[in-house]
């Protein structure tokens, strides 16, 4: 979407604009996204980032995540002040106050319109399973665990729907303060794959909408059950309407696994 | 070693012998064996068994594994009362009281003189390690982070000296109240693998001594980042001397994969 990259503002003078890739455990916090009172990945970053280069700083990123999801590959720009901006030292830095949760890696110098949410031209989420009657104590934290043996053909079958450009309304999460927004999106690619009693989605698409993964592996694993057939992927995408569709699946299940630039 | 079977001890008038697989999460756990006044595996499972069959359980591990050690395949073996004893029922019950750390499966009844710790006749265990310069937050409870680039082919190379039947020594943790204690095992494979920043070590021997595989670990993790050469684990393992070898790699990054039976 071109009409974005030209609102992108550049920093102010005596700024650069850096880019920087994040990974986080989700489960302690509450989204991505700034939130009063309690904790989310980036007002962690943003007062980090503020003790280490001593002004205030906005942290854009790839993907808002909510609570519970994990990433890897979430990317995010800021701008810093040249004079205390260094690469490695500002990774190093951060990386020891942040401790375990979140780890920041890649950070460079971008150029000064790069968005880390507007420049991005695609996003690929996981979404883990471990398909077992019993629970794996090693993965809980990443994984949903269904205990009915999945049908991973007919899962595979399903997507197939949705790959392409489509109204998401039926797997979108509507936000009350936006009446105007759209749930068109574009579907590059969505791949069931089993490895033992491990089930992995992968899915890129342009953008997605709120709780869109989420909603389409609910969807994906109620076909896999039986509870619903193949075809009725199309008609809950043609239904346009959330309550069609079967409750999203958790969030810990799900990882934010790379953002793509041009 | 044929001698140990015929120590197997049948159950009691009334009593079956069960056979059932474990896997932990070590991460809250002072290991596997009961220890008084902290939380260990052992303990957790015998006292939910007891409560399930209402009467006392001991319970016999193919591996006793160390503080924050984890398992996919430990198996154990117990008695149980048979007007008490119904494998399935028994498995849910112990799954819903034991809560997310602990599951267990494939529960069984084995004959009389099946004992989980003396009929086992190989162990295999994995150790994981993420290799890069930056953690990665959703693994760090299961693996080792080491940010030097490891030399993955010099540690596969030092390796191959530790397959076959030694005196493992220079790799164990003696027990002082067992003086007349052998180090003797047959390690029967070593193999390390390299995924991304993934790097697996899966070893199976006959047995172990205690904190054997952390110190192999620990030694090819020095091979790897060139501050020992690959002959060095060759001439380590011959000194028949722990402090001939470097410190043991954590236990966060081990786990217990599998028991072997014939």
């Amino acid at each position: 979407m071109p009409c974005h990259e030209s609102l992108a503002v550049p920093p102010p003078e005596g700024f650069v604009r850096v880019r920087m890739t994040v990974a986080y455990d989700g489960t302690p916090f509450h989204g991505f996204a700034r939130n009063p009172g309690v904790a989310t990945v980036q007002s962690e970053l943003e007062d980090t980032l503020a003790q280490v280069l001593r002004h205030p700083v906005t942290v854009t990123g790839a993907g808002r995540t909510d609570a519970g999801v994990h990433a890897r590959g979430q990317v995010v720009s800021f701008d810093a002040d040249e004079s205390h901006f260094e690469p490695s030292a500002l990774s190093r830095a951060v990386n020891r106050m942040l401790g375990p949760t979140i780890a920041v890696d890649n950070v460079e110098t971008a150029p000064p319109t790069f968005d880390a949410r507007f420049s991005c031209t695609g996003r690929s989420y996981r979404y883990h399973i471990f398909n077992s009657p019993v629970v794996d104590p090693l993965t809980r934290h990443f994984t949903w665990h269904v205990r009915d043996r999945l049908d991973i053909g007919a899962m595979q079958h399903a997507s197939g729907a949705i790959v392409g450009t489509h109204d998401f309304t039926s797997f979108s999460k509507r936000n009350k303060s936006r009446p105007q927004q759209t749930f068109v999106r574009t579907v590059r690619e969505a791949q069931w794959r089993k490895s033992a009693d491990d089930v992995t989605f992968e899915i890129t698409a342009s953008a997605f909408t709120h709780q869109m993964v989420r909603s389409l592996v609910g969807m994906c694993v109620e076909i896999g059950r039986h509870r619903r057939r193949v075809e009725d992927m199309g008609v809950v995408l043609r239904a346009l309407s959330r309550g069609a569709a079967p409750s999203p699946a958790p969030g810990r299940g799900l990882v934010l696994w790379r953002a793509h630039y041009d």
